[in-house]
């Protein structure tokens, strides 16, 4: 038989590299990987945005390994892909790094995956996961109701450096078909709705209003909010999403893109006071203007990002509700400051 | 007065730098700018793609130059940039090269666009008008009705080379509008529907039904039609393309995308007959199924490119139908024969 019977890759005694792993994503997809019986898991980072600190959990563990590489360098990839199983890719910048930078966002976002892809390719590894994001989906006024995953994407009314994060990630995705239809890669897409939970940075336009409100009420200073607060939000917790790749490895699919979002959307004053009460504070919302110059992303109307096709493909549903994944987000913040 | 109080670029004394200038469009383009009075037109293509044949015809004209550069090649641009008015930026691969060769079109489309934008800023360029794709909408069963400047990007059921091609042109775009932002580069993206005329070459998909057709008329054989040929094309012919590049620069418009579409959309089976009928031959279409690994743009029902906005901000609209344009285009085949 020449032909792959299955597309499935199990965790379990799998070996892996997380490309752009020490991150918040990848932090926590390693330490699954890791729990669910890999025999080995690779950290390629450039340490760029990434960092020692989200991984030092870690340490100890013989089977995890690190290695400082560049995605913009492809040799650098074709060695850590060597006698790897599966690779996920996740390196990449985000709308704010976008905006401040768009060459190097550019670079690493369009040039890091089809490096990251050519290194698979050569090295025969078994399957690629892509990290994409619902920014392909766009923002602005088009965005309401449920966002599928034939979802168009809509550009009108949203800051130059959204467009471009979500056309890179479109780039990538049709990169990944590319190898595939024509090098016979597998591959899952996963679309990440804002991801957010323990070792939040400050990298991501959307998941700020969690970590923003919290730096506030601590000082005992009133949340802010722009605007109403009433424009709808659809995030996910890092745990879900370790889950949901380590489930896009497991699953017998390739050649499919699946949205990962948390169980429902929200609202930023909804996010804003829920933060606010589990910091145990009494604090009301302070109602603001948009900051000139400051990238925000919104959208049209009351809309969530839809997950049924993600439980179908790769038998995966999110566990995390907001209440649950902002309680552990701030208690490891607290942790994190001793 | 430090604002500029208009966007207006005349042609008429004007020094022009065509980007990519040696194509279908840069030919006709730089013509027009002669006709119409430009001081200068330089021509600058790698002639990786284009071709000193395109420009021939201008030769004798003391006003035009030719610069052989690459965009890839960020000191070159500047170089060319020096003095310029205004830049038309042409210089991109098209969907067939992208399936070919997708690191050279990713590069060529983004990064030349990256450097023809910093060389436009460095040099102090007045406006550049940025030939962008009705691409930018997509393909596949999306695609039908009224295609506006604000609808999204449709990429369900499409090629993965054609989604490419346009999330390179959407990426294009938003580079314009952060130079406009953050550097005060006047802009108009100007969003062309498939090109045809003179010099008609065959690097363009849809554009290929046209030329193919003739190719197999002119030697006796029936036309061939993929499927029914009920699918609808939407056409522009390129001496409207160098009107509306001219009207552009001239309008006192920018910051702006507008769609450059000829009068009406037909469909494949109408441009085949045409194709025949003014070739003076009387042969009936063959309808053939789709090649395995060719690929091809699909769209879902009837649709056209509407161009009001156009007629509204750069106070252009097309005037060629596909009758004068097809035989001006046959005519053209056959004088160069000699």
């Amino acid at each position: 038989m020449t032909q792959q019977s299955t597309h499935s890759l199990p965790i379990k005694g799998g070996r892996f590299l997380i490309v752009g792993g020490a991150s918040l994503v990848g932090s926590a997809s390693a330490e699954l990987f890791l729990r669910e019986g890999a025999a080995e898991v690779t950290i390629l980072d450039s340490f760029f945005q990434g960092s020692a600190d989200n991984i030092k959990h870690l340490a100890g563990d013989k089977r995890l390994k690190t290695v400082q590489a560049d995605v913009m360098r492809l040799p650098q990839l074709i060695e850590a892909t060597r006698g790897v199983d599966g690779v996920l890719h996740l390196a990449a910048v985000m709308t704010l790094t976008m905006d401040r930078d768009p060459w190097t966002g550019l670079d690493v976002n369009i040039r890091g995956t089809q490096n990251t892809i050519e290194a698979c390719c050569v090295s025969g590894v078994k399957k690629l996961v892509f990290a994409s994001s619902t920014a392909v989906y766009g923002y602005g006024p088009g965005i309401a109701g449920d966002l599928v995953e034939t979802t168009p994407f809509h550009s009108v009314g949203t800051p130059p450096a959204a467009v471009l994060y979500g056309a890179t990630k479109i780039v990538g995705e049709q990169l990944c078909r590319t190898a595939f239809a024509k090098r016979g890669l597998d591959y899952v897409v996963v679309r990440y709705a804002t991801v957010y939970g323990e070792r939040q940075h400050y990298r991501a336009a959307n998941a700020l209003y969690i970590i923003e409100t919290h730096d506030r009420v601590l000082q005992g200073l009133r949340p802010r909010v722009i605007g109403d607060g009433s424009e709808a939000k659809h995030f996910v917790h890092v745990s879900d999403v370790a889950r949901a790749n380590a489930a896009a490895f497991a699953a017998d699919a390739t050649d499919v893109a699946v949205n990962i979002s948390g169980p429902e959307p929200t609202t930023t004053l909804e996010i804003v006071r829920l933060v606010t009460e589990l910091a145990g504070k009494a604090l009301e919302p302070e109602h603001i203007e948009p900051e000139a110059g400051k990238v925000r992303l919104t959208s049209g109307g009351a809309w969530r990002l839809d997950h049924a096709l993600a439980e179908r493909i790769i038998g995966w549903r999110p566990t995390v509700d907001m209440r649950e994944g902002i309680g552990r987000l701030l208690a490891w913040r607290e942790a994190s400051k001793t």
